[in-house]
């Protein structure tokens, strides 16, 4: 099994943003956006497992801009790290100006995906080889986030969470 | 501004899983419970504040057990503790099987809403009473979810992170 | 096959009016209204019965008031009485007012659900008893209610609905 | 104000029956058909009107059919008897075999619209005048079902009910 | 297998337009109008050939009207010609102004489907005898349209188009 | 106002095929993907011309390939060709499959879309600078499809649209 790139999950799906899918301030929904970027994500990961996905957990979101009615919404999803069956998918997502063109970052977003068989059952998939310094990152980054992970479900013990505990001590 | 109690907020959603909220699997998308969670949890901040409620943040969330299509699915939010002009919002998601009538817990997760006016900005809220346990329990964990969030976002130094660092150290 | 309590079967589905679900007046859509009952009534009638439950039929419903785009409804639905495998569902409708939290009563609604097998036969199915004084009212009531779904559909004589004669006579 | 004719009103709403709309057995909701008729009864009373209209009440509807997934469904409207601002739309529901050809009555129903002014006012509406044998019964009828409908209201007495009461005594 | 007439495949879809289906200007997207074409069109095919049919292709489609929300729109279909297996289906929308009644066209479409069996193979269906003046017409036109499909499709030389070289030559 | 080229506008949705849009032998229904298609075209002509765009006639479309229930579909739409305020999107439809990871070119589109101010009235858009191969085709072939439009619309007469008559003379 051939480790693959971030580039060959990479899944952008753009769309509107329409009224039934809005706040009394006429802006998104954040569960609309949690859902958008999870049918993108499921597709990144299904691109590099080629398996049937699920999605496993969806790390902290923090939703600092509104998108108001009518914006274009593009939401990019690549896989930045692959373990034994489970991938983590990085998420970006931009709103775009209609008028001057000006993209904007309006979110990030980390979901983790497991693949498995037609029973349900956890199989393996392909590493993931980074290429760009941003993919790096993302890449590293994502082993202090499964620590971070595993600790909140108290499935591992602070002391042996030493990526993470290297921020305190 | 008198204090309320997380029982005052409380909202419950149940609701059947349709064949178009549904994987490969015929389970229930992540993406669309994480959209139903933010419908409750938004409607229990804005029964908390009385004002109109934006989505700020959700909460790590790990899916542990799948939801099949044709299942009753019970959402129910509480406003677990209230800042300023923010509100914690602990969900509790069970499902039921339709023979036995058995109740399993199929997850929780915690979203963050603001408090803001017409024009969108942020506006003060009644604090919280926690009356039960389990809501003293999430009423002092939040404080410690609020010290990591701003932490990861690079908003407070690990060393003022009280609450959080005596985990570690 | 032991007797149960409407309180056991009682189901609330809270959630939001959005602008597709909005007539020009901006108010719910009387048809929406009626579908939300039936999934809350559904999930009543299955909760009583453990069994695949399907719609028999809707009493009249009058529509008395406007229920306008971004209100909060919460639908609650009760088996109020038990036949040999139909069951009335009672159900209650309020909105509540951003600002002053004040709940108003918007519907009352009557649904008829039968519990079938997988082959669509109806099967029997657990009695209730009322426990308040309301419930004992609409058990009551239900007699009354099915002896003139009778009489309408020429299934029973005009003499013999008795409950229903003594209105006129 | 011309009277106008029940031909004049008709409205056809002819679909197919998607998996997203059918419960368990794999037939429609009622709900979706409630949702259906009303629909195209409010096109019909704004037919009839040429006003806003809004859905005053539902009559008792019986389920008597299962209307299977993948059906072609037609609903088809017309205003059967107007009162000054107040319109009854009877509707019939008809399915029909993909091989045979052969159509069966899968359902009726009666709705009542208001037409309003843009503040929600009702307004004065043209009358009706029945051509068909058919549409004759149903505008008799349709005074009958008004004085049930107060009746149950409690804003006619039963002995005012002289339509109703020869039926009893 | 005995030809049919248009009249017999007659479907008419009457719906109103809902403000999530509009664009900036607040009329019907050009996307959904073919969606609900490509609907009525599947019923109509499916009554003249009482098979499972499948849309083979859409013919050239002008939006000269915009279609505003809130409006009533009729899409009315019926087959126009049939060849072995597929079908031409002639499509006319209307709009109808609420307060005047005046129906005004607002497009014509022509979809392509093909009668298929369980496996998806392509059958023999019944041919169709026009009656009205405009039957006539459209049947006549249908196959100067099925031409250049082929010839813009390459599956025809332009010299053997014999009704469409005339229109230049 | 500067010319811009195809690659600027260049939009991709990519999203999954849900049940609720499929067929009797559930592939997806052409309406809705001639929906989506007109979703990402609609962005690609905002892209361009950074106005409020509105869909003006969809070119013949033929089905070849089925689009089975659960499949990934690519939508790709580039600005073709732009006139004095309408711009003509080419559209690329590719699935892939799940297990190979290969992707299969399902369909192709091309709308045409109206750039116009609030009120609706075409304004002056951008020219089109094809760069690759395969653009510079389609620009091409661009004038000869709108002579061809401007024909069967019966604004052009025969022996103006030179480019056209080339083809059977």
């Amino acid at each position: 099994m051939n480790a693959k790139t971030p580039e060959q999950s990479k899944t952008i799906l753009t769309d509107l943003v329409l009224p039934s899918e809005t706040n009394p301030l006429n802006n998104l929904f954040g569960g609309e956006l949690l859902a958008r970027m999870d049918r993108a994500a499921s597709i990144a990961a299904r691109r590099h497992s080629r398996r049937i996905v699920v999605t496993a957990s969806v790390n902290h979101v923090a939703f600092n801009r509104a998108v108001p009615v009518g914006s274009v919404v593009t939401v990019e999803a690549k896989v930045s790290r692959a373990f034994t069956s489970s991938m983590e998918i990085y998420i970006d997502v931009w709103t775009e100006d209609r008028e001057s063109g000006e993209k904007t970052k309006a979110n990030e977003a980390i979901y983790t995906f497991v693949a498995v068989d037609e029973t349900g059952r956890p199989v393996k998939i392909p590493e993931i080889n980074p290429e760009t310094e941003l993919e790096k990152q993302r890449f590293d980054a994502a082993l202090r986030r499964k620590q971070l992970s595993l600790l909140l479900a108290g499935k591992m013990k602070p002391n042996d969470a030493t990526e993470l505990k290297a921020l305190f001590v």
